[in-house]
């Protein structure tokens, strides 16, 4: 710790800590989803480890959804101040803040390699944060996965005519794609999807990814699965902060929360790609089918996608400038990355 | 900082301080690229603001290569306590150590989602610290960059023929396999890259990343660029540490020192990423042409990389080791990820 370089600042320091200005922040972390989850959830364990052993004052304590916050109510309670801080998937308010969909993983969007490029190099970090701070809270994106699985159907699927009418749980950005192509998208929560399926609510599911399909259990239902996820070919995490709270972090504490987050986005990344192999075998061993989506199917899906963007572009200006953002970063990498891999 | 819970504590920290038991730990900390190189060598700034600025108690200087170690022999000076620490190519080791020539990225190897991944979570950090524990080390994957290119040529390739003869700079594993198809190998430093091409001693020359051979000038000499750099899918920094200075860190200055390097991964990764369109844009203005090797090409670099692995697996455990884990590994996550990109 630089400010005991020697034993007179230490002392000083001592009657500091005695009048209770600069006391240990203890933060109540609600998070929106399950901490046993494999691959979504689990990784904000580490992420919980890393910033208590960091040695700047500051100890969290993560909250299950619903237990002191409702999952879909992270990014509101921080900002309320009910709870210092919280582990938010962003995208959940999109209702209210419909840019936060693009920042939570967008269709035909950046992949977790571009994502990550785009927020450290590409302009992301300063757009995110003013889209944060306008709605009352300082936030980083902390925590990212992989591709998301297509969706599960219980009849293979022989062309684009096929998705019209089905009933589909889905959410995000793809939920409006969908729906343009005809489709019948409920949002229901994760939890309630197996259930849906199950009784004939729906026709068809769109989870998460595979090690989070496979324990709800929707390809016992619904056997043929679908890649690409086209949807969503990154998912993030965002812890938020209340502003005052943040406002009143040392330089020291500050530095420290971010390299934390900085640490956890690629190895929650790395957790969530390392687990997938082991949930498409148990699938494929309960009699699931793994397909592909056609060249026709994923050309209606980028026809109707390049619709909603535009449309959500010229609802919100927040949105297109992000959308615009993104893109733009992606054009710059494509040519580097389509060439530089062997594979 | 979690032992000053109480005014008594600090106080008795401050006795300590006062004893020189905990002084602040200050690193001179040699490179192995020079920190100006943009993509390769900018990026060791941001690691050593980010562990300066961590309140750990350790404040790190780097050095230069050449300044105060040579640059092939950052290892050999942290292992013999002439430095604490150093950020080093332990592909540079290759000599001595061979299996660090895979630790460095390795032909048709791992690309970087799937190195993070490795070593993370596929056993990858513990063989890299058995490895470097037996030569005296302690050390972390602390950095990372894309592929590189594969080559500048002075006229186009046509067939596999045309690589037999050529006198051609380059280095690591790829050297060996370019060896067995008939061309004439250098492993010149880089610095003597672009002197050697420009006089004639070679025909054709390797460097690194666009980024880096378009600021040695490499495509104003052999303008025809090659894609993908199939002989070093990935390229990797670690930081390595004195066996005995680290053993005597504290568990929270361990810990400050792991997680700077695990920020500092993937910022790596997308610095590298985000910097390369503009530097072959500049080549392309200067009159260089970009291809991509055949699949005849690319098939034979395989067939090649499939003997030297066999070779070097026979004759060293410990590349056996790595070399069987990191194919393991590959085999696990390489399902999913291709399925999983709608590119």
């Amino acid at each position: 710790m630089n400010v005991l370089k020697t034993a007179a600042t230490a002392v000083a320091f001592a009657a500091t800590v005695a009048s209770g200005a600069t006391a240990t922040e203890r933060w109540k972390v609600p998070v929106s989803f399950p901490t046993g989850l494999p691959g979504i959830g689990e990784p904000l364990k580490d992420w919980a480890a890393t910033i208590n052993a960091a040695d700047a004052d500051i100890q969290v304590k993560l909250f299950e959804p619903g237990e002191i916050v409702p999952p879909f109510a992270v990014l509101d309670a921080v900002r309320d101040n009910k709870v210092p801080a919280g582990m938010a998937v962003i995208g959940y308010s999109a209702g209210s803040i419909p840019a936060t969909a693009l920042l939570f993983g967008a269709p035909f969007g950046l992949g977790p390699r571009e994502y990550a490029g785009w927020y450290y190099q590409g302009g992301g970090e300063a757009l995110t944060q003013a889209l944060l701070n306008k709605n009352g809270v300082h936030g980083f994106l902390c925590g990212m996965i992989g591709a998301e699985m297509g969706g599960w159907f219980r009849e293979p699927l022989n062309s684009i005519e096929d998705f019209k009418g089905l009933r589909f749980r889905t959410a995000g950005l793809g939920a409006d794609v969908l729906t343009r192509l005809g489709m019948s998208v409920t949002t229901l929560p994760l939890g309630e999807t197996f259930p849906a399926l199950e009784r004939g609510a729906i026709d068809a599911a769109e989870g998460s990814l595979p090690s989070v399909d496979v324990i709800l259990g929707l390809h016992k239902v619904a056997k043929h699965g679908y890649f690409p996820g086209w949807h969503q070919p990154v998912g993030t995490g965002h812890l938020v902060i209340n502003q005052g709270v943040w406002d009143g972090l040392s330089d020291a504490q500050k530095e420290a929360v971010e390299t934390s987050c900085e640490a956890i986005t690629m190895k929650n990344l790395t957790i969530s790609d390392s687990i997938q192999a082991a949930s498409m075998a148990k699938a494929k061993a309960d009699g699931a089918e793994f397909h592909v989506f056609s060249d026709e199917m994923i050309e209606a899906f980028r026809k109707a996608t390049a619709e909603v963007m535009a449309e959500q572009s010229a609802k919100d200006a927040d949105f297109k400038e992000i959308y615009e953002s993104m893109e733009a970063h992606k054009k710059l990498v494509s040519g580097y990355l389509d060439m530089s891999s062997a594979d």
